[in-house]
């Protein structure tokens, strides 16, 4: 599987040459057990065993060691995890441990709210740019940083010194921007275009479907089963 | 756990008293099997292994087979699944049969964009209404729909016929926008606030962190280890 390329549907592609064969969905559980990890700290919590910790958050036990045997061994038997320690390396391990700069191309509702959203400015990741078409909006100033010119991608991406790009552009012309931001130099984007990009490799690619947490939501609206 | 409450970090909780035994991990996962089949359908395959499904989406046979086990007998062993089939029965265990109505409290950057949002206006689900404090936004046409007053919340609620409301007001309005619209019948709450909520029994609540796309891009950006 090495240099491989992994694809999803809904057009989760990613490419990375040493990381290929981890799937989102590991991912996904990895960044879930951080923030479990994170709030059993909050509460002072020192060591879990992956069962304490697959009960208190409806996990599966064998999965969890199964996750984090990919990576190395960090739980000891019979004693459980340090949290401290897991936390650390999970967050290595994320990429979390330094920060990421990011520019926004689109300056729409989307992406004005991404702009000044808290969970894309604290810890690893900040927005440090951001452009737009739209000559009234350029020039503008907004949580930080002024908006620039869609047509100076490039020299946004060189002056801000963005390694990720989020894309919130209309789908016509999420493919072009995708391959501009390459050009530029990006190594990472993040897509709210609801198009499926056609990936580069070597660039770290995620396309976004927002309705997910919709049908995550819609299952718990189903009328109740009458009792048998 | 019949009666149960999941406790999930990051604020994710969510309460039902039939199913509050499927863990959002499941669910996740359910979700993102159904999108698995939907790509093959329009590749028009028709029959597949769990260990097909498996290799084609870098996903867990095992898995596959625990998740859809836990709601029926799909598959047939030695045949695999019929994706047309496994699609409907997806659909319906996920309670995408039928057409959710949406109301958006805060019609801010993010409010606005999700009252537009593809994802939220197809399929199973659909904005019908949105309401903000801001006079200057009351009375103007969106997406489909008229942007009411916060005051009247539960009228919007009641003439709308909504049974999803999508938070999207700052924290320190969360919970009580929350309660308010709880008490005017709401039976699930989408919220984009950074808050945790204290949620009421019997309503189901999702609270989403945007963050986790990004952690999961991040992982990809890590520098490759130098080869040893």
């Amino acid at each position: 599987m090495a240099g491989g390329h992994k694809e999803t549907p809904g057009g989760e592609r990613e490419g990375s040459p040493r990381v290929s064969s981890v799937s989102h969905l590991t991912l996904n559980r990895l960044s879930f057990y951080l923030r479990c990890l994170r709030s059993l700290q909050s509460e002072e919590v020192q060591r879990i065993s992956s069962k304490e910790l697959a009960n208190r958050y409806h996990l599966s036990a064998s999965q969890i060691r199964k996750d984090l045997a990919q990576f190395g061994e960090f739980g000891i038997r019979g004693v459980g995890y340090d949290v401290a320690q897991l936390i650390e390396h999970l967050s290595d391990l994320l990429g979390l441990e330094r920060l990421h700069r990011m520019i926004i191309v689109g300056m729409g509702n989307l992406g004005s709210a991404l702009a000044c959203y808290f969970g894309f400015n604290s810890g690893a990741f900040r927005v440090v740019a951001g452009v737009d078409r739209d000559p009234a909006k350029v020039g503008a100033s907004l949580c930080g940083f002024t908006i620039g010119h869609t047509d100076d991608l490039a020299k946004e991406v060189r002056r801000s010194r963005a390694e990720i790009g989020i894309l919130c552009v209309p789908a016509e012309a999420a493919q072009s921007t995708y391959d501009e931001l390459v050009a530029a130099g990006i190594r990472g984007v993040l897509n709210f275009s609801p198009i499926r990009l056609r990936p580069v490799e070597n660039v770290a690619h995620k396309d976004v479907d927002l309705r997910i947490h919709l049908e995550e939501l819609a299952f718990f609206l189903k009328e109740p089963l009458p009792a048998d």
